[in-house]
């Protein structure tokens, strides 16, 4: 089994401006072909801390990614120190020459600068990863049988550099073995609960099988994890047969029994049964619509949202009746499923899911206090409603709200769990 | 100047299936109350590597945050391994025994488990911190003169502990000095060209105040940090003064003088100019609408959005016309100007933004290739249209198209950059 760890070079990872995105997608891609990350390291634009982490990092595993330091700007000290480190002095790379000035030319229609072409200069010890999205060329360099890499931080850059030179390299170098994971999701038990059910399965595990317990919002995945051993036997079969044996004593809970995001189950689930859905949002501003949209194929089963945020939106754009919002308030049974027919006439979709609450920080009352939702998940004929009280920051209370909102449509749609909400059956000159 | 490490805990985050966001908002308050974090570590649920960790992360820094591994389930190694790593031995905490039965009779309404109970055991060389969002206690430890503190994973729980333990404790102990941000953000202007054009004021900016580049989709920071001096003197006047003259230098890009998102920005223009907004988002799927309502108080200045995914949903819910269609198709600068006004119909809304476009990675042409997208913005009088071209995949197309509808709709409220744009004064017949 190879092992890798990656730094992350730059003042703004430490101070907190920039969110690591690049140190996941790569462990990611890594896991697919084998190799393990067993650290990972942010250090700032400094060049003690970067030899301290190169130094550290190196001696836990084979291969040493490194992301971010090569833009074109003078907080960048990351080059010449890995020029130094290797032992090497700076070159002009011609390729590289060509792609900067190609891109300035052709791609971004801007002059080029005399910093923009030293971007073209590599340490003559490593070997130049061109860069097809960006200006700075990626290094490979080898030391004491360890092999190092350096890319930018630029994720889109990282993420094509990495597919088209680097992922091939170490397959082909480092890895002898792989490993699978099979994941689980459940919803509406918590992980302790979930421990217990599942304890004697967990206990006769053999040591080359690990179970995880990975929480988030309403879901709990339980993720099996296997490693092929060196003698070339696999623990394939066995991890299925576990598998099973797991998804069989959850099943009430179940959610899939693979590693997808509730909004691709819910998809799932929309296309098996040959519906399309749409959504009335106030409270989650769009958010249900986003996560839906992100996924590419979804205009197959997703004809569109109306985002209410306004009053005015909602007599507007879903034709809320005033006299439902000044008797009941925005933030209720009855404005969200009016709210849902209103939506099922403006896209067009079978079926959808509504949602009207105070997500904070402001906005609460003594009768409705911060956190109060409202959904309603259902079609023309029958509509499900619940309300849920949500007690986190604003943007985790949108989270949690697309996440019960999905939940309950994808329930509604596969007619399960009816017992947890409040059904109504529309006539239809409800629906006018 | 105190210093701190984070290290987080977690196989979970080696194998990229959670982003970190813990370490990004950890650093920020901590560089609020003055704390400079050096270093971050990423380790797996391994006994030796947290070991390793915690000797190499408290050889950098005056205090080690810990996040993760607190978890009741099997998986959990980190609390017996810091009581084990401190030479203590575990004990019942009262008050944390108490939160757990508490949260589990009170507010779970679930039954306790005996793995629950479980949680309030602590080691007895600790201080414990209450956890007042979930039921993993903190834990503060000493040695050598460095405090280590340990708190769960949940982002939610561990910025409670943060903010009501956490921070006041370093805050007290630690800070005998602090430091200083001023961030310039401009649009329109690459990172090289920039440093061409402020090159002279950087080069005369004193050792204690430092200049950094960051760059994200259209935007480039310009963030100034000075570092209060122990003796008492402080540089914040001279950090304002160069930090003018810097935002007279770059004037003719900027677009805030604060660290602002592009959707803060926006939001604040359309504040002044005492006007409200709409989008009609196709292939941004709504992502523009979760920006804006994730920031408290949009309500202000956002009335809501129409998602029209489908072509239907176009003709329905904005009355794009079923001829344009046809003659044009849906990604062009008549169906946006057309989604345009049916928006602003729909929510009454006094200006807005429109998008259609390819996100990839299927759906493109040889004439309307994938990152193909027409954004329209404008109000009932007059609309600017401009097409774009991005080449990015599917997610980060969309994060790009989001950025620049908000852009182009603040400058069309300001009245900026016209030039930039087709300009077409609506009669008032094509408002019907």
């Amino acid at each position: 089994m190879a092992n890798a760890a990656i730094i992350t070079i730059g003042d703004e990872l430490l101070i907190g401006q920039v969110i690591d995105t690049n140190s996941a997608w790569m462990a990611q891609e890594l896991n697919k072909i084998g190799v393990d990350v067993v650290c990972r390291m942010a250090v700032g634009d400094d060049a003690a801390a970067i030899t301290n982490a190169l130094d550290a990092m190196s001696s836990l595993a084979d291969v040493v990614l490194i992301t971010g330091g090569l833009g074109p700007t003078a907080d960048d000290i990351t080059k010449p120190l890995l020029c130094g480190y290797f032992g090497g002095s700076m070159i002009q790379n011609e390729l590289a020459l060509e792609n900067v000035e190609h891109l300035f030319r052709d791609v971004f229609n801007r002059p080029i600068t005399e910093r923009n072409r030293l971007q073209a200069m590599v340490p003559d010890v490593c070997e130049v990863l061109q860069n097809s999205a960006g200006t700075a060329p990626g290094m490979l360099f080898k030391k004491d049988g360890k092999f190092f890499v350096s890319m930018p931080g630029v994720p889109f850059e990282m993420q094509e550099m990495m597919r088209k030179s680097v992922l091939p390299f170490l397959q082909q170098e480092l890895v002898q073995t792989h490993i699978a994971h099979k994941t689980l999701i459940t919803a509406g038990i918590g992980e302790s609960t979930l421990a217990d059910l599942v304890q004697d399965i967990e206990e006769a595990l053999p040591p080359y099988i690990k179970l995880a317990y990975l929480p988030s919002y309403g879901m709990v995945r339980l993720r099996l994890t296997a490693r092929k051993h060196y003698d070339g036997s696999t623990s394939g079969d066995e991890l299925s047969d576990f598998f099973h044996r797991m998804q069989e004593r959850v099943a009430q809970y179940l959610v899939a029994a693979e590693d997808v995001s509730m909004t691709q189950a819910l998809g799932n689930t929309l296309l098996d049964a040959g519906r399309t859905m749409c959504t009335a949002e106030s409270c989650t501003g769009g958010y249900i619509s986003h996560l839906i949209t992100s996924l590419p194929g979804s205009s197959n089963w997703f004809a569109g949202s109306v985002v209410s945020y306004s009053n005015d939106a909602k007599q507007a754009a879903l034709r809320v009746k005033e006299e439902t919002l000044r008797a009941n308030g925005a933030v209720s049974e009855q404005t969200v499923r009016e709210m849902l027919l209103g939506a099922l006439a403006a896209t067009r979709a079978s079926c959808g899911v509504a949602t009207s609450g105070i997500m904070g920080p402001g906005g609460g009352s003594d009768a409705k206090p911060v956190g109060t939702v409202w959904i309603a998940a259902g079609d023309a004929a029958c509509i499900w409603t619940k309300a849920f009280h949500l007690r986190f920051d604003r943007l985790k209370n949108i989270q949690a709200a697309a996440f019960l909102a999905q939940k309950m449509l994808r329930e509604f749609v596969l007619g399960i769990n009816e017992a947890d909400y409040t059904v109504l059956h529309v006539s239809p000159a409800q629906t006018d």
